[in-house]
C-alpha cells in the first residue's frame, strides 16, 4: 500500500497506486479528504464519470498494512434512498472491521448528481440519490441514470488502477436499494463478485411501492419486459455461474418490511432456483443506520471468508 | 433492566424505571427516538430543565442485560463545539463496547436551546452549542447557561431516578470543548466520578482563543478571578480528594492542536500537583470523530475496569 509515502507527503492531495504528486495526476482522482482511522485512512475522492456525464464521489477505507506493495481484496457497498456516500463512511462503523481483516471498502454515490435534469429533486424516491443501480432507458433519464454501468464499467476500473488491489477479488453488500443493487450487480454478472450480501433489501422491486415508480420512470411500463431484468427476485431464477449464495439480512421491526422489501419472495425464487440463501432475521432491529452498525462486522467477517 | 418489558409494550413512548406507560409520566422525560442496537437500545430522550429553563435533550445507549432489574455504571459523555447530542450517537461507535462492557452512556446536548437570547447564535463558538460545561455570570448568560449545574445537579438525579443505574459508580470523558467539561466536572468534584478520560481537551481555557472568548463573555475580565475556577490546568493544582487519574487522548494531526489545546500544559500541572496522568499521543490522527470512533473502544474499557 502507498499508506506509508502518503503520511510522508502531506502536500500530495491527489495519486495514484505509486503516490503521483499532484503534478502527475494520471488518473482523474482528486482527494478530497482523508482522516485517519483505526490505523488506516477513510478517504473520499471525486472524479469526473464518463459514464454518468458528471462529477461523482466515492469513499475508499484503505486498512493499515505492512507494507507499501501489499494488495488486497475491495469489498463494495452501495447505499439506499437519500444517501450520499457520507452516511456509510460516518454511520456504519465499518472502518473498523475493514481494519481487522484487511479488506479495503469503496462506497459510491447513490446516483449522478449536479444535472438538474427537470424533475430530479422533486421526491426523496426517484431522481438525485435514488439512482437504483439501473441503466435507464427513458427520456430525460437515458443519457445520466446509468449507475449500473457507472460500477461495472467504469468505477471497478478505477479502483483497481489506484489502489493496491487484488483485481477481481471483490465482494458487493449494500442496504435497502443499495441491496437491491448488490444484489442486482451479483446475479447480472455470475463470478464478477466473490459474495453478495445485502441489508433489509429491495428484494422484488417491480412489485413494491419504490421499485414500480422508480422502474416505471426509469424503464417504461412493466410491458416492454425490462423490469424482470433488474429484479433480484426474477434475476435469481435463471441465475447460471459460480456457485453463489445470498446473504439477506432482515430487520423484524423496519417500517419497510415486509411491503417495500419482500425478502421471502426472493428467498422462495432462490430456492426453486436452487441459489443458496442465507436469511437472518434480526428481532426487534429497524431501517437505521443503527442496525447496519450492530450487523456490519458479520458481514464483513462474511465476505472476508470468501475473499481469502 | 427494563429492556424487555419495553419490548413486550411497543406502545410506551416515556417511561420509568419499571416501564411506566404514557399516562403515568412521573420523570418528565420524552422519549424521541428508540433504536435497537447491539442487543440494547440507542434512545434519546427530551425533558423541561429548571436549571437552563429550557426544553434539553439527551441520549442513552442502554446495553443488553440478562433481567429486568440489574442496575448498571453509567458513563457520561460531553460533546464539543458545534455538536448537538447527535453526532457522539451516530459517529463515535460507543454502542458496541458499552454492550461489550455492560455499562449506560449518557450524552447531553452542548448548551441550553431555543432560547433566543441576542447574539447566542453569532458564532460558532460561542452561545448555542457552546456552553463550555460552566455557570455563567455575566448578562446576559447568567440565568440559563448553566450548563455545570445542569450536570452536576440536574441531570445525574434524572438519570439516576430513571434508569437502572448504580447510583454513584459513574465516569465521565468527553471531547475538545466536553473533554475541557469532562476534567473540570470531575476536578470540582472529588470522587463523584470514578475515572475520567478526554479525546483532544481544551486543556488550558484561560490562554487559548477558543477559551478567552467563552470565559470573557460568560464569566467577565480574567481580573475577576473567575476563570481559573473552569480551567483545568488551574484546577489540578489545587485538588484534594480521592486519587483521580486524568486520561488525556491526543492526535497529532489535529488541526487545533496545541494551540487551542495545550494538553501538555495540564500534564505538567498534574506532575507538580502530584496527580497522575496517562497522556496518549496518536500519530496521524486529527479532531474529527474518526479518531474519537478509533479509540472510544480503549476509553470505554478504561472506565469499565474503574467501575468494576
Amino acid at each position: 500500500m502507498y499508506l506509508a509515502c502518503i503520511i510522508n507527503c502531506p502536500a500530495i492531495r491527489a495519486f495514484g497506486k505509486h503516490c503521483r504528486p499532484l503534478s502527475n495526476i494520471m488518473t482523474g482522482l482528486t482527494e478530497l479528504s482523508r482522516n485517519k482511522s483505526f490505523g488506516g485512512w477513510q478517504t473520499v475522492f471525486s472524479h469526473e464519470s464518463k459514464v454518468l456525464g458528471c462529477t461523482m464521489k466515492f469513499g475508499v477505507y484503505l486498512p493499515p498494512t505492512e507494507n507499501d506493495t501489499e494488495n488486497l481484496p475491495v469489498i463494495y457497498w452501495l447505499s439506499g434512498l437519500t444517501c450520499s456516500e457520507a452516511n456509510f463512511i460516518e454511520k456504519a462503523g465499518a472502518q473498523r472491521y475493514a481494519a481487522e481483516h484487511k479488506v479495503i471498502i469503496v462506497n459510491p454515490d447513490t446516483s449522478p448528481r449536479g444535472l438538474n435534469i427537470p424533475g430530479d429533486s422533486d421526491s426523496w424516491d426517484f431522481g438525485v440519490a435514488a439512482g437504483f443501480y439501473l441503466n435507464a432507458t427513458q427520456d430525460p433519464w437515458k443519457n445520466n441514470y446509468k449507475m449500473y454501468d457507472y460500477i461495472i464499467k467504469e468505477l471497478l476500473d478505477l479502483v483497481n488502477s489506484n489502489f493496491n488491489t487484488q483485481a477481481g477479488n471483490q465482494s458487493i453488500m449494500g442496504h435497502s436499494m443499495g441491496g437491491h443493487g448488490a444484489l442486482v450487480l451479483s446475479l447480472k454478472n455470475p463470478g464478477l463478485f466473490k459474495s453478495v450480501s445485502a441489508f433489509a433489501p429491495i428484494c422484488n422491486p417491480s412489485i413494491c411501492p419504490w421499485g414500480i415508480k422508480a422502474f416505471s420512470g426509469y424503464l417504461g411500463p412493466k410491458e416492454t419486459g425490462q423490469w424482470e431484468e433488474w429484479d433480484a427476485t426474477e434475476l435469481v431464477k435463471k441465475y447460471k455461474g459460480p456457485p453463489l449464495e445470498l446473504f439477506i439480512d432482515q430487520g423484524l421491526n423496519d417500517n419497510f418490511y415486509p411491503a417495500q422489501l419482500n425478502p421471502k419472495n426472493l428467498v422462495e425464487a432462490s430456492k426453486g432456483a436452487g441459489v443458496p440463501v442465507i436469511f437472518k432475521e434480526r428481532e426487534s432491529y429497524n431501517h437505521s443506520y443503527f442496525y447496519i452498525a450492530s450487523f456490519i462486522g458479520e458481514h464483513i467477517g462474511y465476505h472476508a471468508q470468501h475473499l481469502k
